[in-house]
């Protein structure tokens, strides 16, 4: 495994900026066709005069849409453009690369169609909106690089209004991997969920959906730290998610920032672009572990963490323990739809979170999560989220 | 060349509604990769952390969009369900395998990507808005199955709001491959455009739009007849698309409907569903062409029309001389997007129109339009469009 890393280590470094943009000309998709259409009778099938039939016997019969269409089984990837990757609100054409690559993930890891929708609006009621309104054209939407605190409502608001599953991914799926990690990592230090501390730099998408899995997965000591510092009810400053979390998290009132916050604790996730300095991982419990998934720029640099916590992972793919959504999204929405859920629960994404963690066998310092790659992660995970789907 | 014909015959007649419903379970259409992505690198290239390069080149040079995504020659099908082959106002869901056909038509004629669209709201307001908010994720639209007068608002409208190609195709590209057919069958009976007396019954999305090609072609004798009876300005009960034209058409103030009209024409071109009696037939010209383009049921029956027109054409497939869309909308859009037109222009119908006649060498009574399956239609088709774009 190792040598694994050492090789994944050289690929990622032969990239050149060529490489990535001869690798995007003409975009990363394309529609393909799923049987022959090579003479009339294929024609009159697929078109006019037989597709009338289909379409009357949909029109009479709308549960036949599930069968006799690609929708039920096509994930919309939507982006309003307005925080792509860590690069912002960069509008929606820019937003597309990302969208199209998501797409391309969707169908190697899970089998799954996919389209890009990316919007000209940022209003959170026109997006709502545009999306109610295009829905009947797919069986799932997959949010994307929106920014907080416009995510949490327009998902809630999509997942109230829709009868298909939402999710939006750099909430959820972020949170399951990280819950998957962690997972893994608690077996190598030995320390167990209910007695950890934990701390999570970033009260942004990612950050809250964190704390909120976490939460529900037994963490009882847990804060989160914006710009400003750890959230705590005495704060003026916050609102809606921010207030809701700091009601709920923080037991200890812990003021100020990484400085207070990680003197003692058991974990850190960074899901900022906030740097933390050294000394305040030196600060931490024995046997700690440090998640600083910040791309590209980690929040700390990994070989500093590793002088003084047990276990670091980053996002990045040329360090070991990648955090990377991959391993989660394809195989919950996968399996949502196999289940043929309404919905995504908490209860689907920490069994999701589970399959991942259950992937590796004997986790060790440097290998809590499993490759990407490795067959089978997606058919794993989907098919906990449909057991829990259906429970 | 009748052979042909009779084989399709056959073909067709083979076709049972078991074979039309297996081909669409779990749809028409999938979605690939361009390139495949087997490891880490492939990985980091298509998605984190290659694709944020893409992505800011794209937020600082915008026109990188349309070299290095898909969306530049993606085209959306969008539908409201409204007006669906035959069926009417079936709504969306049904009207998605006909959008499914088209986005296969699209592939295997032009090699265009596309993805069908359809919206759960029938309000032209929401249409248009709708359609405007999700562009920045295609290259141009094709409006679908609309219904009439709503089609024309709403086309006009997203021509004006928007800078890619829209067209209407149950308008253009009837009105398109109903030019080219007459264009033929002019030879075959030795008349000039000029010199005919036409009649269009039917004035929704089909007849309008090619009672304009034709006024735009030449033709200064033509009668547009509706559910009441010929359109002429002394009518009181019709509006917008009608009123003007009958303002534009019907010189000899022809009133009454097929009876009055078709004495002494020379086209008849049905595109409505009302039926046409033997007898109107009978009293046109000598050498006249007779064009019931209703489906699945023509206004009369063609052997029946045989008896009195020299030229005789349907929608179906199983007849000689099917005007079908499929001969000219994936090659207007291929030629549009080629030529990175913002428009799709009267004159770069008439010249798609132009080159879809010009496919037939010798145009004879049964064989005044391609077969669209012959190598290379859209190719033509698509030539001429961005020739003339480009002019």
């Amino acid at each position: 495994m190792p040598e694994q890393h050492n090789d994944n280590l050289a690929q990622a470094q032969t990239i050149t900026e060529e490489d990535i943009f001869t690798a995007h000309v003409g975009g990363k998709l394309s529609v393909e066709l799923t049987d022959p259409l090579e003479d009339r009778r294929d024609l009159s099938i697929v078109y006019t005069p037989g597709v009338a039939q289909v379409s009357r016997a949909i029109s009479e019969h709308p549960e036949l849409a599930k069968t006799h269409t690609w929708a039920e089984r096509l994930v919309a990837v939507v982006s309003d453009g307005t925080a792509v990757l860590g690069l912002g609100d960069i509008g929606a054409s820019a937003s597309l690369p990302v969208m199209e690559g998501k797409s391309a993930l969707f169908k190697r890891f899970a089998g799954l169609n996919s389209i890009p929708i990316v919007l000209n609006t940022t209003d959170p009621d026109e997006v709502v909106e545009t999306i109610v309104r295009i829905a009947p054209s797919f069986g799932a939407v997959n949010l994307e690089d929106i920014s907080a605190p416009r995510c949490f409502e327009i998902e809630r608001r999509l997942i109230d209004a829709l009868s298909i599953p939402v999710m939006h991914d750099d909430q959820h799926g972020t949170a399951v991997v990280v819950l998957a990690a962690l997972t893994n990592a608690l077996k190598v230090v030995g320390k167990r969920i209910e007695d950890i501390k934990v701390v999570i730099s970033g009260a942004g998408a990612a950050g809250i959906a964190v704390a909120e899995i976490l939460l529900a997965s037994g963490v009882h000591d847990l804060i989160v730290i914006d710009s400003k510092g750890a959230l705590h009810t005495d704060r003026s400053d916050i609102q809606h998610m921010k207030k809701d979390m700091a009601g709920r998290s923080n037991p200890r009132g812990v003021s100020g920032g990484t400085a207070e916050a990680l003197h003692g604790a058991d974990v850190f996730i960074g899901v900022s672009s906030s740097k933390v300095p050294e000394e305040h991982i030196a600060s931490m419990a024995e046997g700690s572990i440090v998640f600083a998934l910040s791309n590209p720029d980690p929040e700390i640099a990994p070989d500093i963490a590793l002088k003084h916590a047990a276990v670091v992972a980053t996002g990045r793919s040329d360090f070991p323990n990648q955090i990377n959504n991959v391993l989660a999204f394809p195989g919950i929405f996968r399996g949502a739809l196999d289940a043929h859920a309404r919905r995504i629960t908490t209860g689907m994404k920490i069994a999701a979170a589970a399959a991942i963690a259950g992937l590796v066998e004997e986790p060790v310092a440097d290998l809590i999560v499993p490759n990407p790659f490795a067959p089978g992660v997606a058919e794993a995970v989907a098919r906990a989220v449909m057991e829990a789907a259906e429970k």
